[in-house]
């Protein structure tokens, strides 16, 4: 009896801690989520009240779990690692091998040291080029995990605010760029000369959306900014409603954003959009327009990536 | 003495009225600006009140000259011809003979018919590019009215929220295109994710400036989207400093809009710059870096094109 309670008991918990959200897994040693909780104590939100507000925020969302696990070791990865998260866990430099992240972990404090490791990011200088992650990293190595018949060359592309489009070649990511594609899009959206035009909406106008993809792939060398003002001309000069223009809107930047990054991508390449649902698909119906067939995995990324590094870091025992 | 009298009589007000501020001219029949009055009136800021509000803000700037001479003229431009102006003067369509600007105008309202005119905006349909504009049409104008000396082909340029350039082709604005880089500037100033790492700043730093202006020129294809999400991310990894990363996000913006447009500008052409100075002086600085020798006018080229149209449209008698 006694070996059956020790073998269900949790050995893990896994934080993923962004600018906005903290999602935090109580994990088995099998892997395995037993609990999940969630919290908007974003690194972004509570970054002014110091080392207390995310020891505080720490506390709130797993005591309960600590306290009746009382030996819980304690991963995380994202913003929380950053210089205004809990504390700094510098940048490791492309390209760096997947299973290594950990070798960059820093522990949030010296109570918590060799139970609790914040990952690091990664960093990339490629001529004046610079770029930087954190949190995709981890959930690159949880594709790289789970999807054992990727193939050794492959882009991993994370759509979202900040979109990333992750080389990844024999293990390593091998560099990455990133597109303020989402931001772009909620700024033009509520801040600017166009938020009069356009509207909010969950739906999905293929055809618009569509549209605005074609815009982007004008053969005339047209700048976004001049493309964008383009966009509030339409929506004056011709019967394009909102939603229609939005949907353009969409189009045009992730439009740009594939045009921009598909020489990138070898014939033999595996391609995977790790994402949520709504912007993944739109990810990949325009691959699919150029001719790719995106992978579209459906477990936690982060989830699997911090397993996987907990248990290279020898945290699990 | 009445004679001397007479020819003293100023002949029009002209009002460039913009979206945020109304510029009020009292002008003599020979052209020069007798007084000059200005408001906060701006057709955006007042266009929730309608035709109203509009009336209202027109008698506060101009009722005491009107008292004094009864029988002005009244020419406007900009904004306040759009469709949520004073009263919507439809856009001309591209080519459109800089003279005949004024065939295009509307009364504000039935009384005023035959004594005032609103100036129509210019629109322009390229294939599926569309662009328009309200006010630098004008400006325009006045510029081939009072530099007679320009060739014959020459490119406007207006830098500001929506950069305009304007080619002009035998005193016909044949096309022209508009990039928002002052309003991504400013979105990225106060809104974005890089706005703690950027500051406002009225000096004008040229190296740095010059820095951004090389990324916006790399031969690599890479989406201004991807060039913003660089800077942030130099920000972090360099030792650079806000007011110098705020000059790289101009060089960088600039930059583009100018290495989009120069292909497009003839050998014989002239260049002219029409602009608030400071802005004005960093296109300068970018041109020249690129063998142009741009025209900066210091006339207030929207009076001299409102004095112009008045004329063609025979307000003055």
């Amino acid at each position: 009896v006694k070996n059956f309670i020790l073998a269900d008991q949790p050995s893990l918990i896994a934080m993923d801690w962004g600018s906005t959200k903290v999602r935090a897994y109580l994990m088995h040693q099998s892997g395995s989520v037993l609990e999940r909780k969630e919290s908007e104590d974003g690194a972004t939100r509570i970054a002014e009240g110091g080392v207390e507000a995310f020891e505080t925020a720490f506390s709130r969302l797993t005591s309960e779990w600590s306290l009746t696990y009382p030996n819980l070791a304690v991963i995380l990865c994202g913003m929380v690692g950053s210089r205004h998260g809990w504390r700094e866990a510098p940048y490791l430099y492309c390209p760096t091998a997947i299973s290594e992240l950990h070798k960059g972990a820093v522990a949030p404090s010296e109570t918590m040291k060799s139970k609790a490791w914040i990952l690091p990011g990664l960093a990339m200088l490629n001529g004046n080029t610079f770029d930087v992650m954190r949190g995709e990293e981890t959930q690159v190595c949880g594709i790289l995990t789970k999807m054992t018949e990727l193939n050794t060359a492959c882009t991993v592309v994370l759509p979202g605010t900040h979109s990333k489009w992750v080389r990844v070649r024999n293990g390593c990511i091998e560099s990455f760029r990133t597109y303020m594609t989402g931001e772009i899009f909620d700024l033009m959206l509520r801040h600017s000369v166009l938020r009069l035009q356009l509207v909010k909406s969950e739906s999905f106008d293929p055809v618009a959306f569509e549209k605005g993809i074609t815009y982007a792939e004008r053969k005339e060398r047209l700048e976004l900014s001049a493309q964008l003002f383009s966009l509030r001309a339409e929506g004056l000069l011709t019967q394009v409603v909102p939603n229609e223009l939005t949907e353009m809107l969409s189009g045009l930047l992730i439009g740009k954003e594939i045009h921009a990054e598909l020489p990138n991508i070898l014939p033999e390449e595996d391609v995977v959009i790790v994402g949520e649902e709504a912007v993944a698909k739109r990810y990949e119906f325009a691959l699919k327009r150029r001719g790719l067939h995106p992978l579209m995995p459906v477990f936690d990324a982060a989830v699997a990536g911090m397993w996987n590094q907990a248990c290279h870091a020898g945290l699990l025992g």
